[in-house]
């Protein structure tokens, strides 16, 4: 879905990935790490789409927020596992909402 | 592919979409559209991923080529068709990218 985010400014991280052939555990983890993600503070939503490469843009407060995420032990572990297993490059890029506008079909 | 972007900052328009049932010329016009972007100053990469939804993230130099990029006559009917026809609902975020990192397995 669309994340609902409030209105701007706010955060962005823009993670964009190419996955190896390797699927153990991606999809529980992948999961894990949203359900985990939504119960910090400061997180204001996440959107996905996969299909040749993925992009996950998740929402956040402010950069000390996105830090603490960052440096969640769980999420430390998978990031790390992501990095042995199912990726084989990524990127992330750290970027401040300053304005947006949205569209809905009557 | 991931985008080959330079040092931030630079600038992100983070694309977030879901489609009607109506496909009828989407294709063409999508991939004429960043056939188009491509030409344009400022344009820096795009990556592209659909889903459930579909999310599209363009980089850009600075908020003016953004800005000259939107009001393109060629894009400026595209996105009058997208509204009318392809795009039940979409959000669009301007955000500009502080700093960015990246992984590459070996």
């Amino acid at each position: 879905m669309i994340a609902n985010t409030p209105q701007a400014p706010y955060y962005a991280v823009i993670f964009t990935s190419i996955r190896t052939a390797h699927d153990n555990g991606y999809d529980d983890m992948s999961h894990k790490m949203v359900e985990l993600a939504r119960q910090q503070d400061g997180f204001l939503g996440v959107e996905s789409a996969r299909d040749e490469i993925g992009i996950t843009v998740s929402y956040w407060k402010d950069l000390d927020s996105i830090r603490k995420w960052k440096n969640n032990a769980e999420h430390m572990i998978a990031r790390k596992r992501g990095r042995e297993i199912w990726y084989q490059s990524f990127k992330t890029r750290i970027a401040k909402v300053e304005f947006d506008y949205e569209f809905e079909k009557i």
